[in-house]
């Protein structure tokens, strides 16, 4: 694969905000910046703690693209009240993504214990259909991250590409498709076709980057940084590149022993690691 | 589905050695007998610890039936000689598991980091392929068991039902199926039409239960009994039974917290969730 693979520079680079939990966004935004990173994903506390309106400044101040906006979704629930609140918030962030100039919101599309799964899918599909019309009037797209099937309980019931690009189908507009998180998806035996159909359909619209640690001591916060473990990351990047993919590469880690270290450093391992393992 | 579920006896019902983990298959064979429970299924340390021929007179002794012996499998590999090694260990599981007069040898079939997944999976199939003659003249029966996505690291690159499905008709045996393990496949959207043509197909051979707890700490030895967590394991049971199934139910549970407990008081507990929530 990595015959095909095209240099990866900075500048198509974004990391989220939530691989730097320990900073702020100003901070981010400026170390970024200072690397020659091209873009930031924000995660929405990151934003709420700057204030929207100065987080648009800071981000627009450094010059940096926003690829993502994280994360709206969890659109599951027993009562159809709490689907109702969950529409309404997600609206919201629709909004707060419009102020900063994010070109996606990135949907976590939510589980909830004792839904059945079919029954939470279905609610699933009928909250983005819903969202949709706010999403095109404010030029905000959606993206589906369908997340590992390890988050099938609670935060997920979208846990394959298959389902998430099903509901893409299925809801047929040019503002909703999927965002791919090899964390999540590596391990399909129809990831590649699925890349393929996404890319053929204009619903790739985000890419996220980051590997799977053996041994993994925490089902949430012990991602490993690319190159940390067993994805082929630098594979899965040609299949998505090879479909035509020009969105940003972003790095999405959660890792209490990395929000442990020190960031400066740690940034300088990303942005090592962009060069060598991605 | 709880209106179309047979009641649930206890001598269909079977414990995996490992779920009684401080215990010896002594002490197992007698508690499991005591309660009435009808079978066991062997983790090959419990054997030995007790050797072989010990170990299927102890067996005999308390009248139970062995479904499974576990586990078999690991078949992946970067050198061919380590294939070869595996292929003479699960040759020697075979003979273990004609000893005790188990059923089936369970396969957790493996994975390798830095291996990719297609290689691994090409891999499995031709050394199941090679067992097979082995299998057939001990008259075991092998079965594949997925293991759930998080394991594809390091444990097994088959992680969906659909895929074990596949190498079963692939190669065709009446000695070759499937095991079918909630923990791993619940979350699956083609569980229901996987369960039906692996019934049909007279693939299904095992079926182990046990339950996916929210905030799961931790990725081997965390599982919940029936009824800690959120899967539907009477809904899933019924669909298995409404196959045909007639083999033993098997409570598999890997629980750091329910080993460190009074082993006696965890047997009663899980004889109460077999009639409750199973």
């Amino acid at each position: 694969m990595s015959s095909t693979l095209s240099t990866l520079t900075l500048d198509r680079c974004a990391v989220h905000t939530r691989t730097n939990k320990p900073w702020s966004l100003a901070r981010c935004c400026e170390a970024y910046c200072s690397r020659g990173i091209g873009g930031i994903s924000v995660w929405q506390d990151a934003a709420q703690a700057a204030g929207m309106g100065e987080a648009r400044a800071i981000i627009e101040s450094n010059g940096l693209r926003v690829p993502a906006y994280v994360r709206g979704g969890f659109f599951t629930a027993h009562d159809a009240a709490d689907r109702t609140t969950a529409l309404d918030d997600n609206r919201r962030l629709i909004d707060e993504a419009g102020v900063l100039n994010a070109e996606m919101l990135v949907l976590v599309v939510g589980a909830t214990p004792k839904l059945s799964l079919a029954e939470a899918r279905a609610q699933v599909a009928a909250g983005i259909e819903e969202l949709l019309p706010h999403a095109e009037s404010t030029g905000v797209k959606l993206a589906i991250e369908p997340l590992h099937p390890m988050y099938a309980d609670d935060k997920s019931c979208i846990n394959r590409t298959t389902d998430a690009r099903a509901i893409c189908e299925r809801l047929a507009s040019p503002m909703l498709g999927v965002a791919l998180d090899v964390y999540h998806t590596w391990w399909d035996p129809a990831h590649e076709a699925e890349i393929e159909k996404l890319g053929a359909n204009n619903q790739l619209f985000g890419f996220h980057v980051c590997d799977w640690k053996q041994n993994t001591g925490h089902l949430l916060t012990d991602r490993g940084l690319m190159g940390d473990g067993c994805i082929d990351v630098p594979g899965i990047r040609a299949m998505v590149e090879s479909t035509g993919f020009d969105g940003m590469i972003e790095v999405e880690v959660f890792s209490e022993s990395y929000w442990a270290s020190d960031q400066n450093s740690y940034l300088d391992l990303i942005v090592d690691r962009l060069g060598t393992h991605t």
